[in-house]
């Protein structure tokens, strides 16, 4: 590619994002847009907008920059979790490292590669990109030790402040753990391979186990049921719940919609559903108690359990409890919001299976993918394209832009709609694996979608690239360095092009949110239903942080051999902060958090990224001849290599279990003040399996009611906040022992009553 | 090599072997040796042997096998402890398995291979062995299925084998844990990485520690420290006392030797030993109490700390204490005899870069030893031999067996000569590693044995005999089935002469104790010193179960391809099963015990070895283009490595940790009976870090004061059993407050005592 296809390509993405920033900066202040652009203020912060008509609203503007810059560290941890700061450390880093490694490589080494080999260098703009790269270095160079010089400093540097923001959120994740709010998670384990006997019921063994083995510290346990009778039951009178509701909103609540967004049910008769909540929640005392119902009894296969101290149950999740290590598995419960329902019944004999065989899908979907990537290389490839589609050649010889834009542009955006399949199957895969907490479902995928992005993106071009159908490449390791020394500084054009298209296009198109304002404008003016309050989406970790972790691989292997990539990088990564930060203060809700832990997949990638630079130089170094050069890049390996083992021992325990002296602490603070009684009351009602948050929208229930405020604290989920109420203990007498048929009666009568509720009001 | 040669490599290690067993039954009958061949049996049951002459003494006879076949698993598990028990289950499940491969590739895949593809046979002796192997089978045969179902059978059956002998390894486990006497390290945790703090002694701060944190389960605790300024004065003692001991060894003690093996002090005064142990006793306590040793406190780095329960030790052993996982590190503590006390007060810190050098260290050992074993791989193939040596040209053509001894025996036993240097090598390497006991430090041995053995005897032979100078087998993963299926049969013959030198003739040796018995020659008639009663070796387990593993893998690798090797492997594992029985029972004393862990190296084996026979096949089928058993092939590999990952989950925890349930109920019953005081009071003198049982041997102290009966249970060492005097407790007051200056002049006025005695006696 030449340097004006290259122009060409950055002009197009140039003009796209100032396009969608300046559309977005409009968008954004239009009130029909706002359930789009501002879902996390509207739903936690209460934020009120006018809905004035003024010409300002359609002239472009850059005050939300400025107000993403300005918010601190402290202001995105209170309003998107500890993720999300962790997030923003990894573009924090990468803006850094990438700072100086363009300073350092753009001014040291792009002229070093410009003059390297071939002195008779023609105008600029039809240079070809290759002659910026180190191939353009003659071989036995006496310069190859500033290449060597550079990547020293760039690996140092990154060690460095890897060091220091893994030392950061570690202090984080320790605060968040010990702050003042007290999680219910923390006094809860999740017990599973509960064993079966023929004589005790399962509520009965769980309680005779941790009351004879954890005595001093065990409070009471909650089964967790599989979903069965009562789900079903449930469902029906949700249906019927969702019918009323969606004629409603139909029917009656036309007046009071738009721009207070605070009620959508002003106007209807609440009582049902008071009656429906109080229903739903019969049904978990049902569950809990289970007096009566034996066929749910067969089912039970997991159990929360309560203990006294944030330290006792620490102890009980981390200790093998019986001589059968598949039997009382217990594990730290996640938090309430945090728990992914329907994977919790799932017999845990059948984890290591379910996990073997999703890696196994895993795979195998990576390398399904080479396909279409062959394919999409080969377009990038124009003799290639020609030969394969003969009917283009006429087309591509007479029109000079189209094969710059064919060459420049095509290939990252077809790569790119394939590539919009791939988190929702991981995500898919993960659930599959059965864990028993959304957000490591959500890590899971990140995990899965990471190894897939850097697999199919950076290996399978950098290889099949150059050598197109040469899918054997695993199988010659000790050759890998050659092959990739000689295939990334030859690559570097694709590269710079993905970063155009996939980077910058991409973040416009995330800051814009087109797929919600499409689909926020069809459901309003197409199919003309009613806004959905309860819909605002999660920070989508499992897509954004495989992609720059991507670009950071991208940067660093690209960095001392093909420096041109980092300005357009660095870019990109400003233009993340920005955007990402503004989206995480607006967009997005945080509902789970895994607390950090996405900090060592970020770091294990940069490790892993730094010590392929070096392996890929050392491949260059050998391919040049330079065997002083060569000899000190393997010191760096081994360098890099300890560096990441210290941080392994000394950092990563810390994500993966908590101190216990922190703990003990925190549970001696809490007894002193007297604060602990309060916090065992409300364990009680902090785990409901059958209410849940997404489907039976509690709180709406609520505002019907009026009087109750709406949940200011971002952690705290609206069914968590029904289930907290005091006055509804487990321990209410007259509820107990209600059987099955009387359920189901209930139910039916309910729905006779919503179904004349509705031909009332139609009539 | 032809079947004559052999037959010759067979002839000679058959009559090598009757000629050492009928030597070993001559020569245990013999008074003179019975410190060689009964070494644990007189340190431990207090045997005596009459010697009287008679003729008997000198007829071989086979009571020795009988008595060794007789003795039942709860005998050696007595005697030996549970790691003989664990040896000997692998020798088990290892003639359990082989007889059945002999049985069906004997009687099923020779006849096939034999008849295979070259019909025209020769006459037997003259036959190459190549004609036995999967080699000799036509490509594209008919009866490869015949290979395919064999294959399947051992691997079944092997899995099903492993599991039952991996769960009785496991109950036994657990029985040892929870059996009747108990045991000072379940109540003790070794806490390394104690900050220094300026203010507070290491002692204090330890104190503090666990009375905030532990406190209701914290009982008291034991620094250990460097070794400093105490054992210099110590060590100067320890000289004093040996030169003193040699002296009476020469002059007083020579009527009361030989036959009652019982004291080898009688007749000397012992008050200047009374004194010595007592000033020992006081250093101790010194240590202990450090109420005026500054210099030592700044070298504390480690203590043992003592818990009410052993519930409460597993969990302060388990959990991650503070924000700062290098510091206060726990774990629990080795038994007190096991302890290896000169690696306790290596700095924590320092551990992790210690492994990774050793690993390093290891890695590089492993590539360097294949100098000589291509230069034997050289001496094998004859007219590679004749290339580089010409004047040996004329020797071999002229005599036919110097050429059969050449190919069938020499090669194996320089490679054995090279392989004894290596077990102490590794050991060295894992003393370096660091580990604080010493059976941890002997199974780390085992484990690096293990990868040397099977990558210097089987990867290597196999690959380099083929392929000479092929060094770079490694870089090419996907060839290594094929080049693998290429190799194994041609080097079966190389493997099948292996069974018979290293193996067969190896037993014999073992049997024989022929260093043992050259050694006792030497001191006792050459060097004319004393008997060293104190020296009785502990089983090698870092060389013998690599052995018997290796041997297992030739066995898998050659099964199906080359099954000539199973009779002979057959006999192996048949012999090694009476001479490991009766070597357990009566030379080798156990002084510590790991617990059964090296079962689950045994199990990675043999689940590697099936792996690998299998990958070998799916390579061999491959290229005798038989796509119905190679397809066949691909399913069992995965079903085994899927068997393997049930044995992680299901039995693998239980090797790694303690179940709560077990440690719970011992500790109730303990307390119920009242038993539990008196354990703690035990506590306070179970680690005592510088009366070291080999360099004092305190014992021999007791024995001259007379009336202390002698240790018979197999688990006490002597060293423990004077620091747990109970008048000698910790707390004496008198005792406390001994300045280093005292201590230092007491040593001296010993000394003095000493000489003065020496020199009278000796004029």
């Amino acid at each position: 590619m030449k340097i004006s296809a290259l122009l060409t390509s950055a002009g197009i993405n140039i003009g796209l994002c100032v396009l969608f920033l300046s559309l977005y900066s409009v968008l954004r202040k239009q009130p029909a847009n706002v359930r789009v652009y501002f879902g996390r203020r509207i739903a936690e912060e209460n934020t009120r907008l006018r809905g004035a008509f003024i010409l300002e609203r359609f002239v472009p503007s850059t005050g939300w920059i400025v107000k993403a810059l300005q918010c601190t560290e402290e202001e995105i941890l209170a309003a998107a979790g500890l993720d999300a700061v962790v997030f923003n450390r990894i573009l924090v880093f990468s803006i850094r490292i990438f700072s100086l490694a363009a300073l350092l490589c753009v001014f040291g080494i792009l002229p070093l590669n410009y003059f390297g080999q071939y002195m008779h260098h023609v105008h600029i703009p039809s240079e070809s990109l290759d002659i910026f790269t180190i191939g353009n270095v003659g071989v036995k160079s006496r310069w190859l030790w500033v290449h060597c010089v550079a990547l020293y400093i760039i690996s140092g540097v990154a060690c460095i402040l890897l060091y220091i923001e893994y030392r950061h959120i570690a202090r984080l994740r320790l605060l968040h753990l010990t702050s003042a709010t007290p999680h219910p998670s923390h006094f809860t384990v999740l017990v599973r391979g509960i064993p079966k006997t023929a004589k005790e019921s399962c509520s009965d063994v769980v309680d005779d186990f941790f009351t004879k083995y954890h005595s001093s510290s065990y409070l009471f346990h909650q089964v967790v049921y599989k979903v069965g009778k009562i789900q079903k039951i449930m469902t029906g009178a949700k249906k019927a719940y969702k019918k009323f509701k969606h004629f409603t909103d139909e029917t009656v609540d036309q007046g009071c919609r738009s721009l207070t967004y605070r009620c959508c049910l002003c106007g209807a008769s609440s009582n049902s559903f008071k009656l429906l909540n109080t229903e739903c929640e019969q049904n978990r005392r049902k569950a809990d108690n289970e007096s009566s119902l034996k066929l749910d009894d067969e089912e039970c296969t997991a159990a929360f359990v309560f203990f006294k101290t944030r330290y006792a149950a620490l102890v009980a999740s981390e200790i093998l409890q019986t001589s059968n290590p598949m039997n009382w598995v217990a594990n730290l419960a996640p938090e309430p919001e945090d728990v992914y329902w329907s994977n919790l019944w799932l017999p845990h004999k059948q984890l290591w299976i379910r996990r073997i065989a999703t890696l196994i899908g895993s795979i195998v979907l990576m390398f399904l993918f080479l396909i279409p990537v062959t394919f999409i290389q080969g377009l990038s490839q124009l003799d290639q394209l020609q030969q394969s589609l003969p009917f283009l050649r006429g087309i591509l010889k007479k029109k000079y832009y189209m094969t710059q834009l064919v060459t420049g542009y095509l290939p990252s955006v077809v790569l790119q709609i394939f590539l919009y399949a791939v988190p929702p199957i991981m995500m898919l895969f993960s659930t599959l694996e059965g864990p028993t907490s959304r957000s490591e479902r959500k890590r899971s995928a990140c995990c899965k979608v990471l190894y897939f992005t850097v697999w199919n993106i950076f290996f399978v071009n950098v290889l099949s690239g150059t050598v197109i159908s040469q899918l054997t490449v695993l199988s010659s390791p000790k050759n890998l360095p050659v092959q990739l020394a000689r295939a990334v500084p030859l690559q570097a054009t694709f590269f710079i092009t993905y970063v155009l298209t996939s980077g910058w296009a991409g973040l416009s198109s995330e800051l814009m949110q087109l797929f919600g304002l499409i689909w926020h404008f069809i459901r309003k003016y197409v199919l003309r239903m009613k806004e959905d309050t309860e819909f605002i989406p999660s920070f989508p970790y499992h897509t954004e942080v495989p992609k720059v972790l991507l670009f950071g691989l991208l940067g660093f292997t690209c960095s001392v051999l093909a420096p041109l990539i980092l300005p357009f990088l660095l870019v990109y990564f400003f233009l993340g902060y920005v955007v990402y930060r503004n989206q995480l203060l607006n967009v997005y809700r945080t509902r789970y958090d895994t607390g950090g832990l996405y900090w060592p997949i970020a770091h294990n990638t940069v490790i892993f990224s730094l010590v392929l630079t070096q392996v890929i130089c050392l491949g260059v170094f050998g391919l040049k001849e330079s065997p002083i050069a060569a000899g000190f890049t393997i010191p760096l390996i081994i360098l890099t290599l300890l560096f990441n083992q210290y941080c392994r021992n000394r950092l990563l325990p810390l994500f993966r279990t908590s101190p216990a002296q922190d703990l003990i602490d925190m549970d001696r603070e809490d007894e002193l003040s007297g604060r602990i009684d309060e916090i065992h009351r409300r364990l009680h009602s902090a785990y409901c399996q059958f209410p849940d948050t997404e489907d039976v929208p509690l709180e709406k229930i609520k505002i019907v009611g009026g009087d109750e405020e709406q949940g200011s604290s971002s952690g705290e989920s609206t069914g968590k906040e029904s289930c907290e109420d005091p006055k509804r203990d487990l321990s209410h007498p007259t509820l107990k022992g209600l059987p099955v048929s009387r359920l189901r009666h209930a139910v039916r009568s309910i729905t006779f009553l919503i179904r004349l509720q509705k031909r009332g009001l139609s009539e």
